[in-house]
């Protein structure tokens, strides 16, 4: 097999980036280890920036996000029983974000992948990439129970923190930057009308809490929780209890509860590698860094690499450019750490800390209560959480 | 003896606090465990806020300082061979900060002092506080051979860190809050032309530098240094030439060099105790709390306690009004957080930390790049450097 530009992994990222280039006439072969379903299945972020609400409705497939996607333009910030609302639109001049499930973006970049007409395979294991330096890299994989060799200009690695394609590169290649946090979040999706019409974001004594929805009848919560905890452990009703405990009175008391239609408990971790390519393979998204997901970054932060290496294929396939290739690492990584940071700054601000001092204790109580009471603080939170600009690729 | 208000430290806390009291005909008697010369000798900060610089005024010893004193609109911080300047003037809405030494205005506080007449005990050992949580407090120390006692109405404990103020509150009553750095500060005081205008922060992977100024012949430099440094192994050739290493190679260019007038090192520190008060004596500035001088703040932070203290202490004499004097902590503290939250931060920020991970560097230089590069950010610096509101007291 041969195409343009092989693309791993058939998660949003990889969508997306197979989209855009469909639609810019470069073709691009998708090839997944998981099945349709499996991806579908994955119950991930659902608060957009504008830069990926644009490119969504730029690769044609933004019109059921634009229909059903809900416009949120403030977040609470909740701590010691004070309650602050963060007008995003009005602190970065109009800015908003759109609550959206990555579920959703998902099935509907599959169906504009399905009538493209571009080749997507899926359940494909035993993924390999070769030559990655030289101008001939190619994948190797097996397909229905063949062994097929797709040959191609370049190599995208969307397919995460845990796929081959960073895996793939000798390691004195690249080097990782990694903190793990002491804590996890335990997640509970439900079909209930969330308990507010914007996200509530709280640092409770027992633990952070962010009150989220996919939409207005489907709710996502989030309970800090200890490391050690097993969600077998986690019946609905503990769940909801311990909600009820840190919410503010006000607040619990509007609570609707329900069924979970999925529960489990993620570890936290912020995570880059530098640099974000090798030869002419790159890496998009969380094959190449992890956030915590305080910030609401992570699914954002993919489309804004997807942004940059399809913006670079294009100069290379339209203008013949390549000179931009090798600055794909560059253009990411200022906005990426710009993101690790607020997302760390956002984990390290909401969340209990085992082993926090007095001292700690204090700084990040009069952190929240500086960020959140001044005018410029708030407008340092509001203009990273509805996204910094995209670089600019010329 | 007796006064209405027992002042213990006759630094430029206690000279102020003392000179705003008399001004509003309130009596006070400071006493102080050092000479005059003693004070005067101690080299300190030397950038006023301009609640500080009104307080001053309003104190009647503000005359040679508007003359001498330079207003500085901006500063520099610097880092990764980057410099950027913050217009603290456009980014506050107007304000600035005045360059004009500690010593000077002990000077100018010390000659209001001798003119209003009120009495000022140097060379006081022996300080004790008797019945501070009675309605009669007093003082016993030791003058000229004698054992004296003063009764007073209230207690300023204006001592610094190490004074008696603090230490005679029993131990169960306050909580500390502290965080020791692992370097300390070295600075030079000399009689030569400041190498900037406008101050310059620093973050070098060598150690920070903050090159400053008392006035346009008299520079203050400072070199992040190792705790285990001792100031006898630092010649006056070998600071300048690890100034010059750390500095922007056009900074060094013009970098005028001279005998030192003074050179020590400082280890830095944070340090809180609440509450501020014991009964009827109330601690104020370093007393009560310390600050790493990154974010040019201690001094400042005793002038705003001094102030609440002072207002507080009229409405007392003045209006009969009682009922503000247990709230003088909860009225200092809200602001010493932020001034304590703003100090770590620009410490953390611009100091090389010896146990920093390659993320935690990552993330100094992304703080650095996004606060420095958005105007939102900017103006965060901006707005805590001049100083926030002072609370509102009535």
């Amino acid at each position: 097999m041969k195409t343009q530009v092989a693309i791993i992994g058939a998660g949003p990222s990889g969508l997306l980036l197979g989209q855009l280039l469909h639609k810019a006439g470069i073709d691009n072969i998708i090839i997944e280890r998981q099945s349709p379903d499996y991806v579908l299945g994955r119950i991930r972020a659902g608060i957009l920036e504008q830069g990926m609400v644009d490119l969504l409705r730029e690769a044609g497939a933004g019109e059921r996000m634009d229909r059903e996607g809900i416009i949120h333009d403030g977040i609470e910030i909740a701590f010691e029983g004070r309650s602050e609302r963060l007008d995003l639109k009005e602190l970065t001049g109009g800015k908003t974000v759109m609550v959206y499930g990555q579920t959703e973006i998902t099935r509907d970049l599959m169906e504009a992948r399905a009538a493209s007409g571009q080749t997507t395979l899926y359940q494909v294991p035993d993924v390999a990439i070769h030559d990655a330096r030289s101008d001939k890299p190619y994948l190797t994989f097996t397909h229905e129970g063949q062994q097929v060799r797709l040959d191609c200009d370049y190599i995208a690695g969307c397919d995460g923190f845990h796929g081959v394609a960073r895996r793939s590169i000798p390691e004195d290649s690249i080097k990782t930057f990694e903190r793990v946090y002491p804590f996890g979040w335990l997640g509970l999706l439900s079909d209930t009308p969330p308990v507010s019409d914007e996200l509530i974001y709280l640092n409770h004594e027992r633990g952070f809490v962010l009150c989220s929805m996919r939409s207005a009848t489907r709710s996502r919560y989030y309970l800090q929780v200890n490391l050690a905890e097993k969600v077998e452990d986690w019946s609905d009703e503990r769940f909801w209890e311990e909600l009820k405990r840190r919410l503010p009175e006000e607040v619990a008391a509007k609570l609707v509860t329900g069924p979970s239609l999925e529960k489990s408990i993620a570890p936290l971790r912020s995570f880059v590698v530098e640099p974000m390519q090798y030869g002419r393979l790159f890496l998009v998204g969380d094959a190449a860094h992890i956030v915590p997901p305080t910030g609401a970054k992570g699914l954002n932060l993919a489309a804004s690499d997807v942004n940059s290496l399809y913006r670079i294929l294009v100069k290379v396939y339209q203008e013949g450019r390549t000179d931009l290739l090798e600055r794909y690492s560059e253009f990411c990584l200022e906005r990426i750490w710009k993101a690790e940071r607020f997302s760390w700054w956002m984990t390290s601000m909401l969340h209990q800390f085992p082993d926090m001092d007095d001292f700690s204790q204090r700084i990040q109580s009069s952190e929240l209560d500086y960020f959140v009471g001044s005018v410029a603080g708030q407008t340092t939170i509001a203009e990273n959480y509805v996204g910094l600009p995209y670089p600019d690729i010329r």
